[in-house]
């Protein structure tokens, strides 16, 4: 039995096998069950861009970066672009074809209460958000509770659901031992989370291909694995896509280009 | 006429002289006026830790670390624990004496938008803290609209004023021009807040003298000065302390004893 089959029956015990593909295994019963439904791999005719989320959350950005970023995503047909809330109206008046609205919740600490972060979320998808990035409860999981942060997540999922948004749990790989990283990709994937992703890009490392490889095996080829935090070129970001991301978070859209 | 002056008259026009003795001559019309109340300032009598807010507010605490931190401040009897929400409930437990429940809101990034914020700082008060730190909005800051974190800080200290919480903006002086720097501290006296504080200590640099200094001046000694952001012994935290401050954050409580 794998490491990652033998962390899910801990936490999960006896379960009939899952058809999803995991490495976990066993069936999470996940609140939102993907077995029937297409892969969310990366093939290499969808190129970078097209997989980028064009992204600026630097506590000092103005309207005038956000415009930037949302007139270059814009040109170069990204998959979003990702900014703090305080920009949501930027996006809103600015995007256009399918490049999507994101932003980020429970942003960057993952320590805020679930009340904080359920009135958070519910507050930015009023206006028209539809991608949301949140930091799992790493208060949770560094207290040894990580059945809190997914009991977070869970509830999280669950507006997000109701408003058809997608919904992206950042890890944050770089606190997290290899253990609590399995835990986490698995509580993710049980809590009806649409992907995981690395990292915050505030932490004190950002994605690595080895945690990427790992969360893909976590969760299997049915949800999403977005990189992110520290990829500056073309280069990084084609090796995270081959070691099974399937969106990238980056700043410099040109340099991926 | 001095900088602050200038700046506050062509901020909000001719007013008639203020009560309150801020730099800024004018009476600002405040929302909460002190002119009547009692001066906020340190004497070395008060001695440092009584003044200080113990403060860990790192994405990996753990609710042990917490645990000690409450334990600490109520053996010296700090002014208050300053927490990430998701510990909330700790400090309602643990704390003892007069040290005061303390947690963030818009934090570290000051890019939330306003009603994420506003939801944020409701749910907390709802759980008994009993002092808020809110990271004015950078975003609009940064983006030229200074009113718009006006707004924000007035709102929120609005829905403290109510809970009888005291609220400190926070407003992030390694990211601020000086002439940013005062406007923000005009507009928070304004707004109704309790005290201005000059860092997150997730910023590029923490307090410095000259900025303390700067913010005593535009507001008065009717009005809280926090300094905070690495501050990590006696000797800066007194300095610190002589510039102005009346508050201090800091992470190691035993270091300033």
């Amino acid at each position: 039995m794998n490491k990652i089959e033998k962390i899910a029956r801990d936490l999960f015990g006896d379960a009939p096998a899952a058809r999803c593909g995991g490495e976990h295994g066993i069936c999470l019963n996940c609140a939102k069950c993907r077995a029937d439904l297409p892969d969310q791999l990366w093939s290499s005719s969808m190129g970078v861009i097209s997989v980028l989320d064009a992204t600026n959350l630097k506590a000092d950005a103005s309207t005038t970066d956000i415009n930037n970023l949302c007139e270059l995503a814009n040109a170069h047909h990204c998959a979003a672009v990702c900014v703090n809330s305080w920009f949501s109206h930027v996006l809103r008046l600015r995007l256009v074809h399918s490049v999507k609205n994101c932003t980020v919740i429970n942003f960057p600490l993952g320590a805020s209460s679930l009340e904080a972060v359920e009135a958070e979320v519910t507050s930015i998808l009023e206006h028209g958000i539809e991608e949301v990035d949140m930091v799992q409860s790493l208060s949770a999981v560094k207290s040894g509770l990580p059945k809190l942060s997914y009991d977070m997540i869970h509830s999280v999922a669950s507006i997000c659901y109701k408003r058809d948004a997608v919904l992206k749990v950042i890890v944050e790989t770089c606190v997290l031992s290899e253990e609590e990283l399995i835990i986490s990709c698995l509580y993710a994937k049980k809590a009806g989370a649409d992907f995981v992703k690395t990292s915050t890009g505030f932490g004190s490392a950002g994605a690595k291909l080895e945690d990427v490889e790992l969360m893909r095996r976590c969760v299997g080829p049915k949800m999403g694995v977005k990189a992110s935090g520290g990829i500056r070129d073309r280069e990084t970001a084609l090796a995270m896509l081959e070691a099974g991301a399937n969106r990238i978070g980056a700043s410099n859209v040109l340099a991926l280009l």
